[in-house]
């Protein structure tokens, strides 16, 4: 299943109600169990999704976390088939949909610019934290120095955490903590409020494109005062920050997952007949400008955007293969020399970073969602959920920040009358309810503060992350 | 591995030194990993296996116990693969194995007639618990009949715990419980008493058979009372009910276990070629006589009888193959006839069963170590490695009582000086320490009190339960 926009966590309220679902059939089979072993398993099965009321004691919550606990760990052990058979999925992509599940389910109603309750919050730490904790027990033998008891030197091998998880998941626990901290400086009223949907037609707000199932915003007469737009501002920014590392680290995850054998079987024979001529005929042009070269694609949907990330991917994908292959087979006069090839996969590598950058809420590719599906590596399969849940819940964050935004920008252009139009930073193009196409933030001029990548300390190029200006 | 006699839990007590140098490892992970997540799985490590002093707070303690929970759980969905990649074993094997590596860890020091103590029964039913607690969510849909709210009988499915788990888990709480309890009933203490091995050799007691690894074991000079024979006679009924009931619970899920492939790959073309000519030409015999033909083979090593035991599960499966392959293809003009390979079959059976009678502590055979190497199914697993330890601390005990029997009934004979010759429900033949060959109560008459299995009210017939008289 793809997470990959904030729109899209409406569809997936319907995966929390057969979560809920899910439960509830679990807690009859505890009923219909009489010698179950674990006799609080119902009431853990309600407290589980439906944060409802908390037991009388302290050691009645504890123990009915545990039994809570115990429900998520059997079934990913049970691999989500409930037979018990065996037929189920793979640790790593058990835990991968526990993730997005969870994160579905926690962060799928966030209609409002408001901190989260403190109730979903508990349990998302909670429960991200069960899931997480594997990486815990991922470990790779290092060198290590010790002291021996004369006094020398020893080098003896020792276990750490394995070097990708030591890195990332600190990284990623950072994210989630300054996200769930953006959302609760928004707890003081502003100067904006939120109108139901079902209220009276008179009543209503300003709705930013067709999201009829939001709530609408009003604002003041007079719109947001400066503070709020500047304090508005800056929480976007930070959730731009947010954004931009957790792309970051699931494209490094990505490219770190295998390509599936699935996948490979699914190619066709030659780059050229996965591109179309037309491409082909382009990428292999002695002149190639990139720029130039996308503004003769096709995108306007985003259907049409993710055909071309997936016809690119594959041939970057056959070319390198054949790459591999050439150096072990003698040469069979191919009619493209192995240098060339090289030329060519480089650009269409740029242009799937220059699409990446113009379209981040896209849908994952065919390749990545192939990769995940076959991943059984559990480190990869908890990091690239996590850093997608959180690049999403960054995205949706930011729309509900550019909701407010927008209503403001209408506000102020009604109040002066003028012909302010409302600058690209305020407004999304309607109807493009399933991605975020982050056009608001692409005209925004690259910050020259220290940045949270610069913090994090990671060797980011700034150029890769930065959008067209 | 194998976990069939008591004798071999001293072996385990090796792997239980590893799996604390795992734990230790997992220890130092924790340390290599400045964020990581689980900050008291140090200490979790440590409680885990060496039972070290309790944290000083009830809420510690309790900490404490989801921490050691969450570790055997990710490792389980890990399958023993601390890499991470995916390389590891099934669910089902990585339960199998947890539940075997417990009990030896668990009960591998049982080496006196003695209740154990809190803290070791209180970490075995806690983590029990944990592994077993996994068969809650193994369901299946049952019809089950609902008043509607208009008054009328509706059919709906609901779920329910599968029925062997339903049946069977409850059985085998039972007889945890029960055989745990029969170790408390000896905390008052007996007319013995237990001499460290490394006493002076004048200190020293007797030995049943060769266990240098056993302390000796003293009876008062006269030997031990009436009653206190009779208590001992008492709780070694109870225990050979237990024995008996996990051994056919364990046969009964080994038996529901697929054949693996790669067991049927290894397997030669036909039974003869499996049985060897001389058995194979006994069983196609006209004339067959089960008891006469046991005593025709070569029995008079643990080996050589799994040996046979291994031939014949062998053959059994390649005729159940030609059976059914010969309601599919024509007849190829067989040598033997489908209705005669059904008889040699069910001769063969006959042979296994008597064997499984007269040597009840037989190590595994190869079809069920297979079987359990690559069996899928959850349940089973825990189905099947709970009896199996059971039936092995079954055995265990009954060991420690025997050894009790013969000191008694030794000093009796130095007594009364007579050549009152040790009754075979006192005597084991020494050097066979890996079998409990249990012909001690090899010549018991059955019990017509009822029986363990009459309690369950299962329909195992007496006569597959009881021993040669």
């Amino acid at each position: 299943m793809q997470v990959h926009s904030s729109e899209q966590y409406h569809g997936e309220t319907v995966e929390s109600m057969e979560t809920e679902q899910a439960e509830n059939v679990s807690e009859k089979a505890s009923e219909g169990s009489p010698s179950s072993s674990s006799s609080s398993s119902s009431s853990s099965s309600c407290n589980a999704n439906s944060g409802a009321a908390a037991p009388s004691s302290p050691k009645k919550k504890q123990v009915s976390e545990m039994d809570t606990m115990k429900e998520r760990f059997a079934k990913l052990l049970l691999g989500e088939d409930m037979s018990g058979s065996g037929e189920g999925v793979s640790s790593a992509l058990a835990l991968s949909n526990a993730l997005t599940n969870l994160a579905a389910s926690v962060f799928g109603e966030q209609w409002k610019l408001e901190p989260m309750s403190e109730e979903r919050k508990a349990r998302w730490r909670r429960e991200v934290g069960w899931l997480v904790s594997v990486t815990d027990y991922i470990v790779e033998f290092v060198a290590s120095e010790q002291k021996g008891k004369d006094g020398t030197n020893m080098e003896i091998m020792v276990t750490q955490q394995r070097k990708d998880l030591l890195m990332n998941i600190p990284a990623l626990r950072k994210l989630d903590t300054m996200l769930l901290d953006t959302l609760d400086n928004f707890k003081t009223k502003q100067e904006y409020w939120y109108v139901s949907r079902d209220a009276d037609e008179s009543e209503k707000g300003v709705q930013r494109g067709d999201k009829w199932w939001l709530p609408t915003i009003k604002v003041l007469p007079n719109g947001l005062s400066e503070d709020s737009r500047l304090f508005m501002q800056k929480q976007k920014d930070a959730v731009i920050q947010v954004l931009k590392a957790s792309m970051a680290i699931n494209a490094q995850i990505l490219s770190d997952m295998d390509v599936p054998e699935n996948y490979l079987e699914t190619l066709p024979k030659n780059g050229k007949s996965c591109l179309g001529d037309s491409i082909y005929k382009s990428i292999t042009d002695e002149v190639f400008d990139p720029q130039q070269f996308l503004s003769t694609l096709d995108l306007s949907s985003e259907n049409k955007v993710v055909d071309i990330k997936d016809r690119i991917e594959a041939s970057i994908v056959i070319w390198k293969r054949k790459m591999n292959n050439k150096d072990n087979k003698p040469s069979w006069g191919f009619n493209v020399s192995a240098e060339k090839r090289g030329l060519f996969e480089e650009r269409l590598e740029t242009i799937l970073i220059l699409l990446k950058h113009k379209f981040p809420g896209l849908p994952q590719s065919s390749l990545d969602v192939t990769k995940i599906q076959y991943n059984n590596d559990a480190g990869l399969a908890i990091l690239e959920s996590y850093s997608r849940v959180l690049e999403t819940l960054a995205n949706t964050v930011m729309s509900r920040i550019d909701d407010v935004l927008y209503a403001d920008s209408m506000a102020r252009k009604s109040v002066v009358g003028a012909t302010m139009l409302p600058t690209k930073s305020n407004v999304m193009s309607a109807g493009d309810e399933p991605t975020e196409k982050m056009s608001c933030s692409t005209n925004r001029p690259i910050s020259r503060t220290m940045t949270l990548l610069d913090y994090m300390g990671w060797g980011v190029e700034p150029e890769k992350c930065c959008f067209d200006v």
